[in-house]
């Protein structure tokens, strides 16, 4: 299967990648704020837009950073845990909704035509084989996950392997050019996956992190609280092991968002994170690699439970809450039209100077 | 001067439009909310984008909206209550800032371009001549409102004209087929007025809404709500008297701006809200034109002290929070990008049937 190699060579590659991810040089956030406060507005009056400048600003090492080339990846695979009913929506949905992403009939479709963005969508491990498509990138791990219930939702191999796959998309579309990159999933039973690994890895009790997930009611949201507390203890993660917590309670395509954000920090390339699913990758990312927080973005507060634990955990602050709970990336979608929107002000607004206007009289 | 008619016309004219004004039709809400449950997405998942779009398609009675025109008024204008020292920048910043605007250096101009729209710079009463420019529309009611510390900022023939001002122009970019406007302000004082207006109509104590505006310190603040209660208690506005309210301490932009949105009520024309000065402007219209409340759509919660008590007074929650306090419509701006993304998943999004995909299993 594709996105498979050698598992030491995998895991060499990752803690080489790793290694080599730095904070962000900040003296281009100086420069940035200098910049800033020379525009035709009171300091600061843009608030988080400014912050976001000069957020992108010190992870592109570039005072007029241009995002001209925009990527949504969703990342879609299947999970095991299905089997325990924790699920409103059928697992063929997944593979219904990747030909729907691949037709350009979703809500993730929609949202990146308006912020021009392409969608690049990947099977991390959809639990059928997909008919070939050339939007369509391969990098099936596995035919879903196991049923992580009755044992590892997937191999420490595999868990690397799905890492190493999302951090080779990335190196794939930095060569296109890429100047920041969206994450977005699709897996029917995913939410349960993402509930187990912020329990886990914030130390919350399941039943403070689980939520409805696409639309169940009360009577499911308790069975999917009790199959993540047994999930968690016949597993026990190690809460401060990323890899671990993906291999027994993760899923294909949150290593593969796991592995978006470290290489996008590999990069230097910003990554806007979605919601739910995408925080939990993201968790899984800030655990191997710490650094890679700073290149992170968070777009949306998601209506889904655990949420905000997880924003909490990772230290970051979502840029809107419009009560989404979609996932496939569009949060981040628009999360993007607000990073752009960011840098344009920095590029393109006239100075003091230039515009002749007077500057605060103190 | 422009924008000015006979005060009889203009007030016969005002009072036409609001008896006309109506609440959208609400079989339309209902046939959005059947159309957007048959798009492949779980019931309600992508939230406030869904109730968008909801309101815009009641609004405009078309279930297929396309906000391909798009425009933003920013309405400038200038404020004697300046005397009194209430702002941290000189009031010749108003005048600079309006050619900025016309040159294209300024935040708003930026923003506009980012979401398509086109900048529509309105003078509507700044204290100097304007040189003539194709992109400006002159509505000059006066050369700056009066001091309200010594006495009403402008007359009543003066506060209908301005209305009147906003109305005509929304009448003349409907003709140009205006799908959706945003709503901007530009002048130096205007934070001391919409304080003022939101204190008498929500009946708080000044304090309790009165703000730093471009960059006051606290001496600066303290003044400033002296001056704000001094024109209160001279000038008595009586808080159920939107335009009594509008002549003794508003702005001849406020007044501009509350007839933009009377005007998009009548023309059926949803009207995004930008921050303190636009919602000073919308608490005007509500209190001539309570039905106007349904056109609006409140963009973003201004830093600004005083916001949150307008937006509650009026019944509106704004979409985002991104820490903004620079108004000229740049708030107004991003909120217009959303209500194209609502639309746009409206009209874009696969249906089920389409995609083939299973709806929820209950």
């Amino acid at each position: 299967m594709a996105g498979k190699g050698n598992f030491m060579d995998n895991k060499e590659k990752l803690g080489l990648i790793v290694s080599k991810v730095k904070s962000p040089d900040k003296k281009y956030y100086v420069l940035a704020q200098e910049k800033l406060d020379n525009l035709t507005k009171p300091l600061g009056s843009l608030g988080r837009l400014e912050e976001l400048a000069k957020q992108i600003v010190g992870i592109s090492g570039n005072l007029e950073p241009v995002l001209d080339k925009k990527y949504i990846v969703t990342m879609a695979a299947d999970h095991g845990v299905v089997d325990e009913g924790i699920s409103a929506y059928p697992q063929e949905v997944t593979l219904q909704m990747v030909y729907n992403f691949l037709r350009g009939g979703a809500g993730i479709n929609v949202l990146s035509k308006h912020i021009g963005a392409e969608v690049v969508v990947v099977d991390m491990g959809v639990a059928s084989d997909l008919e070939k498509s050339p939007s369509l990138i391969n990098k099936k791990i596995g035919y879903g996950t196991k049923n992580m219930a009755k044992g590892a939702a997937m191999t420490s191999e595999e868990a690397v392997a799905s890492i190493i796959a999302g951090i080779e998309i990335v190196e794939e579309y930095a060569k296109k050019g890429a100047k920041i990159i969206g994450t977005g999933d699709m897996g029917i039973g995913n939410t349960t996956s993402s509930s187990a690994i912020v329990s886990v890895i914030a130390g919350v009790d399941a039943s403070m992190v689980t939520g409805y997930g696409t639309g169940l009611d009360e009577k499911g949201l308790a069975n999917k609280i009790e199959v993540i507390k047994k999930a968690i203890s016949l597993n026990k993660p190690n809460p401060n092991d990323g890899l671990d917590v993906l291999a027994k309670v993760g899923g294909f395509e949150i290593g593969g968002i796991a592995g978006l954000v470290i290489g996008c920090a590999y990069m230097k390339i910003p990554v806007v994170i979605d919601g739910f699913i995408s925080g939990a990758g993201a968790m899984i990312a800030q655990s191997i690699c710490p650094a890679s927080k700073e290149y992170m973005i968070a777009s949306h507060q998601s209506v889904e439970k655990g949420h905000k634990v997880m924003m909490d955990k990772l230290g970051l602050k979502p840029l809107f809450n419009l009560d989404m709970r979609l996932g496939e990336g569009t949060g981040a979608a628009l999360g993007i039209g607000l990073a752009e929107a960011s840098v344009k002000i920095l590029n393109e607004m006239a100075t003091f100077k230039e515009a002749g206007v007077s500057e605060k009289s103190s």
